[in-house]
């Protein structure tokens, strides 16, 4: 046997402890429950996809130096998925007589990027993906909008804690045309403009002029479309929403309504996820288009958001009740009450340690078990036992039949 | 833009549309919930691990031959994990000392192995890992066993249609060392072993013969831990236990205690899953020894054999509920409604389609979502309305605010 190996993780992912899981099974049932409540359904595919898939971007960029691709045994080329779009693209494309448009549906896929590990960034991370296909029109896009909004109210954070920034591709597609601008140049605008906020306005302005040869003022004005968007967002409440004509989003599938979420608070100030409009998804497999508007959130910036705001909860054991034997000739009964507790609904473990009682007590409370129950012979004799609330170190005597319904009530109110 | 992109998943793996993943959640959660019933606190960590994780087995052969492993751009050797054991292992030793033991930990993750798919076995696959740390004894196996036990029973099976095979490896080791193998004859004996069921009586004396220089008859009897096994799963209800002598399960890791759990279905007589104890587990992390007893349950496996015993769930939606607005005139009234209902814990989509109402709601049965309710000025003026129940074609008039909770009666009983 070789020895000394590395406890290690491999570097830009992360291992998921009970208290790291709660987390995310915190953040991934928020996010399942939102979708549901708007009538989504969730599918799923593998992480492994035909490099093929991922090599028809106007840029060559992520195939080539962004994700993990390597040759399989039967030398055909693999990648991990880098982003979830190009995979439910080919599932729709595959079934599209079949499948009942329009389709609301979410996903939860873990993501991979090769790049360098940065605050906010890891090499896998999962990704909320929802979409809306079949369905064109403002009303599509505002559902998009709204459920962003929702769950963000789902995890606690109130309106002036983000913001929700809107453009339209269509609005500047037509000032690179008013511009005189070929598709060239009107794509190294739209790059250039998506870095304005990292760039000073002199910087700004002088890189405009390298590129089309003459000072311009970018003046672009709300269409009817960002208008009647922004109207109908109020009339559901939702009046966190500016316009932000210089928004282009990095994607360049995105064809008309796009969004981006922001994170108001100064210290943090940045985009956490964003969506929009890309009916043009399904060109790549020569299938006919499908209106399609959709969004994704990760869940490492996500988590680190809700850190700031103080909105992570408190990690609480999902076991409800210790039983502790006072010896191993308690072990039967123990097993025989446990089996009863379990199907009353309780999550119920046994301290099979063999340590005394005060030892077994303690370590439940260190588990974050909110009650234990101890048994011996007085206990197995007379079916009623003492329940212990650890957090406070009350104790209540009740026969044996009434704990499960007694715990329930005081945890879950029912 | 390149076009006519293949629209195939890649070979060996799965897509999960929203019927499938529905499956797959059902399959997920009747794991989650049989092990948090025993107290047990789920744990993950990325698919990436560095082939250093895999090399230390006696056989070579995971590593070299059955999984997928590449260079990463920074020229380290990474594998896509094939089972979860020794991920849990570096976990547990790169913590060893703040972690309160005992231990009782699951896991969900997905695994890779590169082999021709075939039946049953795939080249990504679910597995439930179920682990207990630093408990010495009987107890800690017998618990395991009334686990795996406990989940088929949730799932729906009879103890008729399954059998529950233990072994012990230090009986055969014992059984080697009075034929007096040495270590090397030993290991050979065991695989032989393993492969029993699949040769003739004939074929498995020629081949212990050329083993071990002569014709033995291995008559091997149950032991002192084997028969107190039997009896204290008898004692909680567990009878279809068999005692199975030349059973040794693949991995060299087990250290005493081995089961195996099969179909009886004589059209799918096979095992499932299996487990055992593996006391030596962070050996090659030079930690100190911990206790343990676990076992992994595929997804693959699982599901066929529930498929053969019709036990799979039918596909119900997740969406309560479908608003039919007459026109777009009563999009906001359907908005604002639905907004409500949500808050009152219903899952509701909204139809913008456009269509005919008849059509709307043909589309609302097709995609099985139980109730449909149809909006007018009508509707919206008196705020009245009509639930139609798609099932039986049932309708119902009441008051708006009533609706949630009669659906929520209806189809959950609360």
């Amino acid at each position: 046997m070789r020895k000394g190996v590395s406890t290690e993780s491999y570097k830009g992912v992360r291992d998921f402890y009970p208290e790291d899981k709660f987390i995310q099974n915190y953040i991934f049932n928020v996010w399942k429950g939102s979708l549901e409540s708007f009538g989504y359904e969730q599918y799923d595919a593998s992480i492994l996809e035909l490099t093929d898939l991922y090599k028809n971007k106007t840029s060559q960029e992520i195939v080539n130096e962004q994700t993990y691709t390597f040759k399989d045994r039967g030398d055909r080329d693999v990648t991990l998925r880098p982003e979830m779009t190009p995979t439910i693209a080919r599932m729709i494309a595959a079934r599209k007589r079949e499948l009942q448009f329009p389709l609301r549906w979410f996903s939860i896929p873990n993501l991979f990027r090769y790049e360098r590990p940065q605050k906010g960034r890891l090499r896998e991370h999962w990704q909320l993906n929802a979409d809306l296909f079949g369905l064109e029109g403002l009303e599509a896009d505002l559902e998009m909008i709204q459920i962003a909004y929702t769950i963000l109210k789902n995890f606690g954070l109130n309106d002036d804690q983000f913001e929700i920034r809107i453009n339209n591709r269509k609005l500047l597609n037509k000032t690179f045309k008013d511009l005189g601008l070929n598709e060239i140049e009107s794509h190294e605008l739209s790059r250039l403009l998506d870095k304005k906020a990292k760039l000073s306005e002199e910087d700004f302005n002088f890189k405009i002029k390298e590129l089309i040869g003459k000072e311009i003022k970018l003046n672009i004005q709300p269409d009817e479309t960002i208008i009647a968007l922004k109207d109908k967002l109020a009339l559901r409440g939702i009046t966190n929403v500016v316009f932000v004509p210089e928004m282009t989003r990095g994607f360049d599938y995105y064809t008309s309504t796009i969004f981006e979420v922001f994170d108001t608070n100064p210290e943090n100030n940045r985009s956490l996820f964003g969506g929009g409009r890309y009916d043009d998804l399904l060109d790549i497999f020569d299938a006919e288009k499908v209106p399609a508007v959709g969004f994704g959130m990760g869940d490492v910036m996500l988590r680190e958001t809700l850190a700031t705001y103080d909105l992570l909860p408190k990690f609480i054991s999902n076991t409800d009740l210790m039983l502790c034997p006072l010896n191993d000739a308690f072990y039967n009964v123990a097993a025989d009450w446990a089996g009863h507790f379990r199907e009353e609904g309780l999550n119920v473990a046994v301290d099979y340690s063999g340590k005394k009682i005060g030892d077994q007590i303690k370590k439940a409370d260190k588990r974050n078990i909110p009650y234990v129950l101890c048994i011996g012979q007085d206990e197995a004799d007379k079916d009623k036992v003492t329940l212990k609330e650890l957090s406070t170190g009350k104790e209540k005597k009740m026969a044996r039949k009434k704990v499960s319904s007694f715990i329930l009530k005081e945890r879950f109110g029912n």
